[in-house]
C-alpha cells in the first residue's frame, strides 16, 4: 500500500483537483447530488470492504446487450433484464476495465463535489493519465471512457446527467411557457427568431417549469422546419410548445420532452419525415434507444404521437411528383427492421404505414410540403391533422 | 406567347402562391426588403427589355473562382475581382442555368413580397417542378439551386439573408447585452444554462442591439467548451459576450460577430483548437471563405484575434503528454496550405505558430486543458492571455 501511495503522488498535482464553485444550487439539486454521491460512495466502499477482507474486488455491471433488453408491453417501454456481468480486479482480462470504472466513478464524484459539470470529451481528458511505473495510459481513446461511463450509469442506477457529465447540446424551443434555468427566469414566449437553446442537462435540479399555458408540444425534426413554424408564430396561434431536436434528438431534448409530458401533462406530437430515419426518431422518442434501454424509464414518452408526414399524404394532399425521393436498398431494409420493432410489429396502423411507404417506393420530407405553399405545413397540414385527431400511435 | 401562358397555367395552382403574412416589420426591414426587391426587379426588367428588343437575354454573373479572388491588403479582406461570365438564354449549354437563375430570382421576390423566409432546402422545393410540355425537372437536386442562389447573390450584390433564404442555424450566445430579435426584447444576461440560440438571419432588420455593457467577445469553437465557460459564468466575471459556432461557424454566427465588432466596437477573441481545423475556423472568421469571397465585406472580422490554444502552450503551461494528438499526413498538408494563405504567409507570428505545431508533431484541443483542472481554461488560461495581450493577429 505504501508504495502505491508514493507513486500516486507523482501524478501532476492539479490533475484531479477540482476547486469547488460558490454554491448557488437549490435544495432539489443538492438532494439529487447527495443521492448520486451516496451511490458512488457505496460503490467505492464495497470495493474497499472486499479488499480489506482479502477477497477479489468486483463490480456487477448490468448487461447492456440486446439479449438483456425486452419490451414491457404494459408499461409500453424498453427495459433491461436482470443479467449482469461481474468485473473483477484480479483478472487479467478485466483488471483494466475495473480500473477505468473506478477512475470514472472517482471523476464523477469529484465533479459533484465541485458542483461542476463536464463534457464526455472533458471527462476523457480528466481521467487520462499514464499509469505510474508504466508507459500505459489509463484510456486509449474517448470511446473507452464513454463506454465505461454507460456501465457506471446502469451499475449505480443514475443517469449520466446526474453524474454531472454532458454531451453536445442540440435543439431549440419557443412557446407559451416560463421556465427557470439555473436560476434565471426565461419567458419562452419572447425568444424572437432564435429561440431558447435546450441545454444538455435538463434535470429538475437545473430546469424548473414555472408557468405553462400550452396545450401540447409539437416536436419537429429539423431546425429549418422549426424556423418556418416559429416565423409563422404557430405556437402562439395554436397555444403550444414548439421544439426541434436537430435530427436525432439529444438526450437533453428527449428528457425535456419526457418531463413536459409527465409533469405538465402535455401530449407530444412529432412532425417527422416519411422515411425510415423519421420513423426511427419517433421510435427513440417514444420507446428509447434499443442500445441504451436503461435510459427509457427516464427518457421515453410512450404516448408520443406521429403526426406525419404519412405515406398516404401523396394522394391525400394531392402532392406533385416533385416531392418523391426514391427509396434505396438501405432504406428498404431499414424500414423492414423498424417494422419488426416490438411496438410497431403488433401495431396494425404502423404496419400499414410502412407497407404503404414501401409500395409507394419513395420517401417524403416535411419540407416537400412547400411545393404546395410556403406555409401549407403550418397553416393547413398540421392544424388539419390535429383537428381530426389523425395521427399514428 | 399565348401558348406559353396556357402551359404555365397547368402548374399546380398553389405552387408559387405565397400568402402575405400580417406585416410586423419595422422600417429598417422594410427598407432592406425594398432595396433587394428593386434589384431583383431590375434583373427581370433588363431581361424583358432585351427580349422586347429581339436580342438574346443574358445575365452577367461575377465569377466565383479562386482566380477571381484576391486579398486586399489595406482592407485586410478577401475580395472578388471584376471577372464575370455571361449566361445567355439562347445557348444550349446555358439555357438551363439561365432558366434556373430566373426561377430562383422570382422565388426570392415572392418570399420578400410575402414577408417570409425559407431554408435552402425549402427554396429547392419551392422552385422544383416539371417544365411544362416536357418530362424535365427545373432542378436535379438541391446543390443546383444552392449554386444558382450564390450566383444570384453576387449578381445583384445582396446577401442570401437579404433574399430571405436561410441555412441551418448553429451557435449559442450569452453575455452582458440586451437585443431585440423579431420584436422581442431578450436579456442575454439571464439565459440560464441553455443560452440564446443564434438565428440564421441576423441582419439589422431582424436583430437590433439595445444595450451592451460588454468589453469584448469570446468566441469558442465547440458547444461543450461554451457550456464550461457559461457554467463558470466567465462572461459575468470578465464582462463579455460568450458565443460558440458549433465548429465551423454558420453565416449567422459570422455575420453577428461582424456586426457586434463593427457596430458595438467589441474586439473578437477566438479560442480554438491548436490544429489546422482551428486555424481554418479563425481564418474564415477573420478573412472569409476563399470560395465565397463576396461575403467577406459583410461577414469578415479582419481584426479578430487568435487567443489560443498555441503550440508553445505544451511547454508554457506545463501540460502532460496526455494532451497530445498526433498530426496525421492530412493535417500536415492542410497546415502547409493554410500557412500559404496570403494573410498568414506574410505574418511572421503565424508562420512560427504553424512551424511550431508541425515540429511538435501533435495537435491540442481546448478541452485538453482539463488535464490541468476542470476550470483551468476559464480561470487561468484565458484570463492570463487577455491580461498579457498575448494573442496572434
Amino acid at each position: 500500500m505504501a508504495k502505491k501511495k508514493t507513486t500516486t503522488k507523482k501524478r501532476p498535482a492539479k490533475k484531479h483537483a477540482t476547486k469547488k464553485a460558490p454554491s448557488s444550487k437549490g435544495p432539489a439539486a443538492r438532494k439529487t447530488d447527495k443521492a448520486t454521491s451516496a451511490r458512488l460512495e457505496k460503490l467505492a466502499s464495497d470495493v474497499v470492504r472486499t479488499s480489506m477482507a482479502h477477497r477479489d474486488p468486483f463490480l456487477d455491471v448490468p448487461t447492456r446487450t440486446l439479449s438483456n433488453t425486452s419490451y414491457n408491453k404494459s408499461r409500453r417501454m424498453l427495459q433491461m433484464g436482470s443479467a449482469t456481468a461481474r468485473r473483477n480486479l484480479f483478472d487479467l482480462k478485466m483488471a483494466r476495465k475495473f480500473m477505468q470504472s473506478m477512475l470514472l466513478a472517482s471523476g464523477c464524484k469529484s465533479l459533484i463535489d465541485a458542483e461542476k459539470t463536464l463534457s464526455l470529451r472533458g471527462m476523457y481528458y480528466k481521467c487520462l493519465h499514464t499509469i505510474p511505473g508504466t508507459k500505459e495510459k489509463t484510456l486509449d481513446d474517448q470511446s473507452e471512457s464513454d463506454g465505461v461511463l454507460e456501465d457506471l450509469e446502469v451499475t449505480i442506477g443514475s443517469l449520466r446527467e446526474e453524474l454531472h457529465v454532458y454531451a453536445d447540446k442540440r435543439g431549440d424551443l419557443v412557446g407559451n411557457m416560463t421556465i427557470i434555468d439555473a436560476g434565471d427566469e426565461i419567458d419562452l414566449r419572447r425568444m424572437g427568431s432564435g429561440g431558447y437553446s435546450i441545454p444538455s442537462i435538463v434535470e429538475p435540479s437545473v430546469i424548473q417549469f414555472k408557468k405553462c399555458e400550452a396545450d401540447f408540444i409539437l416536436h419537429v425534426e429539423k431546425n429549418t422546419v422549426w424556423q418556418r413554424f416559429n416565423e409563422d408564430k404557430f405556437w402562439k396561434k395554436h397555444n403550444c410548445i414548439l421544439l426541434h431536436g436537430g435530427g436525432q434528438p439529444s438526450r437533453g431534448v428527449r428528457r425535456l420532452l419526457r418531463r413536459m409530458n409527465e409533469e405538465l401533462g402535455l401530449p407530444v406530437y412529432c412532425l417527422l419525415d416519411c422515411d425510415p430515419w423519421g420513423h426511427y426518431i419517433y421510435s427513440v422518442i417514444k420507446q428509447g434507444s434499443i442500445n441504451l434501454a436503461y435510459e427509457s424509464q427516464r427518457m421515453a414518452v410512450p404516448d408520443a404521437k406521429f403526426l406525419g408526414i404519412r405515406a398516404i399524404d401523396y394522394e391525400r394532399c394531392e402532392l406533385s411528383d416533385d416531392v418523391q425521393i426514391a427509396l434505396n436498398d438501405r432504406d428498404t431494409s431499414r424500414a423492414k427492421q423498424i417494422a419488426d420493432y416490438p411496438w410497431f410489429a403488433q401495431n396494425r396502423a404502423w404496419q400499414l404505414e410502412i407497407k404503404k411507404m414501401l409500395s409507394n417506393g419513395f420517401k417524403m420530407e416535411v419540407e416537400s410540403l412547400i411545393t404546395k405553399d410556403i406555409s401549407y405545413v403550418t397553416e393547413t397540414y398540421v392544424p388539419e391533422r390535429l383537428a381530426a385527431g389523425d395521427w399514428l400511435d
